[in-house]
């Protein structure tokens, strides 16, 4: 099965600060950070934890460009 | 000035495919291919084209994870 | 593999919109229509055509309430 | 008054998790469900309470879909 | 009916310029401009044109801030 | 540089309300209050507090139209 999304960035979870509702997920991917907010039912029904691999997918449509 | 957002990543673009209200703009970052859907006239006005230097730009709560 | 955005609706696809950069899917979900627009590269690659059964994929943070 | 955002798909609220910010609400439409994350001050505002009728609103740019 | 979405800024529509698939809408709202992308078919079937008083829409979680 | 987010509002944090992953803030611009919900982190980082002028960034996919 494939998703439409079309960006996947393949890294190592770093960091998960746990909050009421949501959990803010730090993710190292190479040389960067991306960071990831997402329900903390998601987060503990997927069991992240610090070290686990784990792919950043976002939509096109919510990429913007800074040039 | 700074952006709340909390992801940035620096790449260069590969390609842009120009439709009548929006532009599909793929960007190179290290070994992986990062893809923008923006508006044709952002696209115009921030004169993007192939070999630009650019920065993605996603906020953090449009980010998913794979696990 | 599995993808932290909690909501997950099966149904078939209806019709197909295609535009220059985008396409726009209409799918048949029991008694609703949901439409989704997507690029039109991801509808190619997945090779939507009328009559597939798919499945709509939303993160929680991107829905609204009214009452 | 009617509103751009494509999907609308009608409910009941199955329960609500209550964050300081945020509030996690779950609702079930026909067998599915679905959940959503608004800010807290709407859904007191909108005075939500388990049992209440519902519509999920989603704009056709946030549907993803996977095949 | 009261929708979740916190943001709602009323103005009159100064422009659309039509798509394939979208239609990129933009509307003056006091001394600013907003702009806003939706599906074609929304802005056919509410029947959107220049002069046309409505409003803008957006949920919280889609606002960025910058200083 | 330049973002390609096409919508950008100038304002006046009213009152921030912190939550334990995210912020609510409260922007006064003109006779309107827009509402913005971004990560704690970001939200410190800026060192955004009451008074401080601001601007509301919204990506144009991100605006519905209600008519």
């Amino acid at each position: 099965m494939a998703l439409s999304a079309r960006n996947r960035l393949k890294g190592v979870i770093e960091e998960i600060a746990w909050g009421d509702v949501l959990a803010h997920v730090t993710i190292r991917i190479g040389d960067a950070l991306v960071e990831s907010v997402i329900t903390r039912r998601s987060a503990q029904e997927l069991g992240l934890k610090q070290g686990d691999p784990v792919t950043a997918v976002v939509k096109a449509t919510e990429v913007m460009i800074e040039k």
